[in-house]
C-alpha cells in the first residue's frame, strides 16, 4: 500500500549495516547519528559486540547465512570477499543492499553511483547498488563536470593514499611503527608488506599482470563506467604515503582543445560536493572530517595549453566512502517509502 | 707548468667546501672520506666549529669576505642567497667554483651538470658550474636517455619529496613534530608552514605567480637547459611528504609514436646511474644510502599506447646533490692538474 513520504518517516524503515566494526562502518554509523533517520537499525560485524548510538546501546550480532535480518536495506561496509558471499542471499530475500566494496561495480546490472555525478541511474536499480572505489570518488566529483564541457580526451592521475584507506588496521599500524621506530631507530613492515614509518610505497593492492595493480584498474574501469566513455584514456598511479587520513590526488588532463581557465574554474565553482580554494594551503590534515571535497589550486599547464591541472583532497572515509554510501541509502529510503 | 695526471696526484690540490655543517655538506664530506682525494681540505660555515675527517680534527671557518681561502676549487653546498653573495667573490679571485644552490643554474655562461648526461659541457666550462635541483637529476638519470630515441614530447613528473630535500631541519621537526603528536594528539607547524606529522602539501618553495612555486619553475627550466630543448612541455608538480629521506617520482611521457616497452626497458637497463629494478618493491627506505636511482616500474600505459610510465627513487642527498657535485669535483681537480 503506498504513503507519501513524509520528511519523519524513516521510523517505518529498517537498515542493517554490515561491518559495523570497521573504519567505514564506523564513520557510516557517525554520519546516521547527526541525520533525521529515525528507523530501526541493525548491526553486524565479525564479532559480537555491543554498540552506542545516540546515546542507546545496540547489540552488534553476526551474520548468519541461515537467518538473514530482516531489514529493508543493507549497507555492506565490508571486503569484497563478505560481499559476494552475503549479498546473493540477500537479494534472494529480496532486501535492497548498498555495497561499498569492489565485488559488483563492474556488473552491468549493478548501477555505479556518485549522487552528484549520476543519480538519475537510481532510478532503475534492480535492488543492488554499488559506491565506487574512493579515489574514482573524490577525483570525479572534480573532473567530472569538465570531461565534456572542456572536450577532456586523457586524465592522468596520481595519488597520495594515506593509512585510512586500509582501514583501521593500517592506521594503528603506521603509528605503532612509527612509535617503534623512536624507540629502536627501526623500521620493520607491520600491516603492509613494506615498512610504513616515514617511508611510502606503490599502492599495496594486488597486481594484475606485471604492472598495474587493482586499485588502479579499478580507478580506470569504474572512471570509464561512470562517465560511461567506454574507451577514455585513464592513467592512475596509486602510492601508499604515511598520512593518517584524507586522499590527495594530483589530476592531470589533457584536452582536445586550449584550456580555458576561467571557464574551468567556473565549472569547479558549481561542482556540487567540491569545496574551491584557490590557495595552495589546503592539507590532508584540515580536510579529515571534512564532507566537502576540496580542490586547492587548478592551473592550465605552464608549457600547454592543452592541459589542466589542479591538486584534490577528500576525506576517503567520508565523501570517498561512508557519506557517499549514506546519500545513495537517501535515496533508496525515500524512493521504499513512497512505493509503500 | 703542465704535469701528467696521475691517480694519486689529489695531493697536490686545495679543495674548499663551504656549507660543511648543512645536509648536502656532510654527505659530500661523506662521500670524499671514501675516495682515494688526498689532497688539502679547507672547511666553511656559518659558525666556527670542528670537524673529524679520517679520523683527523680539521677547524671549520667562518667565510669571510675580505680573506678568501687559498684553493683551487670551492664545493657550495650552500643557499641561493650564500652562493650568490660569495661566488663572484671566489671567481674574481680565479678560484674555480661547483655550486649546488640554484643562484646561477640558468645563467647561460655557467654549464648545468649532470656528468652521465652532459659531461662533455665540462671541457668548456669558464670557472664555474652548477650541479642541478635534485628532482632534475634523478629524473633526468631516468628520462633523458629516452627523449630522443622514444621522441618524447611531454614529460608529467609528479613528486614525494622527503623532508632531506629541505635540509637536516627539516628532517628534525618531521620528527619532532610526530613525537609530540605522540605526546599531545596535537599537530602543529614547525619547519614548515603546515603541520608536518603524518600530514604532506604541496611543495613549500616560493609562489611564482599564482600557481606554479619555485621548485616547479626549477624542474622546467633545468630540465629543457640541460635537454637542450628549450619547447620541450615539463609539467611538474612537487609534493612535501611525511617521508625521511630520498625523494620518489611517478614520471608520465608522452610520446610522438607508440611506444616499445622492449625498447625503453633497453635504454633503461643501459642508462648510466640507474639501476634498473623491474620489482615494485622499492620504496624510500631502502634507497636512503644508495648512490644508484632507481627505477622501480617501468610500463606503457594501459590505455594510451603513446605514453610511457616509470616510478624512480633516489637520495636527494647523495646523487641529487652531494655525489653529483663530487662527480663533477672529480672532472674538475683531474682537469686541473692535467692542466698545470
Amino acid at each position: 500500500m503506498a504513503i507519501f513520504y513524509r520528511e519523519n518517516a524513516f521510523f517505518m524503515f529498517t537498515l542493517a549495516i554490515i561491518g559495523a566494526t570497521g573504519a567505514v562502518g564506523r564513520e557510516f554509523i557517525s554520519i546516521l547519528e547527526k541525520t533525521s533517520f529515525t528507523g530501526r537499525l541493525l548491526f553486524f560485524s565479525r564479532q559480537e559486540d555491543r554498540i552506542v548510538f545516540r546515546g542507546k546501546e545496540y547489540p552488534i550480532k553476526v551474520l548468519c547465512e541461515n537467518n538473514l535480518p530482516k531489514c529493508d536495506l543493507a549497507i555492506f561496509c565490508t571486503e569484497e570477499g563478505v560481499s559476494r558471499k552475503y549479498i546473493p542471499l540477500f537479494r534472494s530475500s529480496h532486501i535492497d543492499v548498498i555495497d561499498l566494496s569492489s565485488a559488483y561495480r563492474l556488473d552491468p546490472q549493478v548501477p555505479l553511483i556518485i549522487p552528484e555525478i549520476n543519480s538519475r541511474l537510481l532510478d532503475g536499480h534492480q535492488g543492488l547498488i554499488a559506491s565506487p572505489n574512493c579515489v574514482v570518488t573524490l577525483m570525479l566529483l572534480a573532473v567530472a563536470p569538465m570531461v565534456d564541457e572542456l572536450d577532456v580526451e586523457k586524465i592522468i592521475v596520481t595519488t597520495y593514499q594515506s593509512a585510512s584507506g586500509a582501514g583501521e588496521k593500517a592506521m594503528q599500524s603506521l603509528l605503532e611503527e612509527s612509535l617503534e621506530f623512536f624507540k629502536t631507530g627501526k623500521r620493520q613492515p607491520g600491516f603492509f608488506p613494506h615498512p610504513y614509518a616515514f617511508n611510502l610505497f606503490l599502492h599495496d593492492s594486488q597486481r594484475e599482470g606485471e604492472t598495474y595493480n587493482s586499485e588502479e584498474l579499478k580507478i580506470i574501469q569504474e572512471t570509464r563506467k561512470i562517465l560511461s566513455k567506454p574507451n577514455l584514456i585513464v592513467s592512475p598511479t596509486c602510492v601508499r604515503v604515511p598520512v593518517l587520513r584524507a586522499h590527495s590526488l594530483s589530476i592531470h588532463l589533457t584536452c582536445k582543445r586550449k584550456v580555458d581557465i576561467t571557464q574551468a574554474t567556473n565549472i569547479l565553482k558549481k561542482s556540487a560536493g567540491i569545496q574551491y580554494q584557490p590557495s595552495q594551503a589546503v592539507t590532508p590534515l584540515e580536510v579529515s572530517g571534512k564532507e566537502k571535497v576540496l580542490c586547492g589550486r587548478l592551473r592550465t599547464d605552464f608549457c600547454d595549453p592543452y592541459s589542466l591541472e589542479m591538486w584534490v583532497i577528500g576525506d576517503q572515509l567520508l565523501k570517498g566512502a561512508a557519506l557517499n554510501a549514506w546519500q545513495i541509502a537517501q535515496h533508496c529510503i525515500k524512493a521504499s517509502l513512497v512505493s509503500r
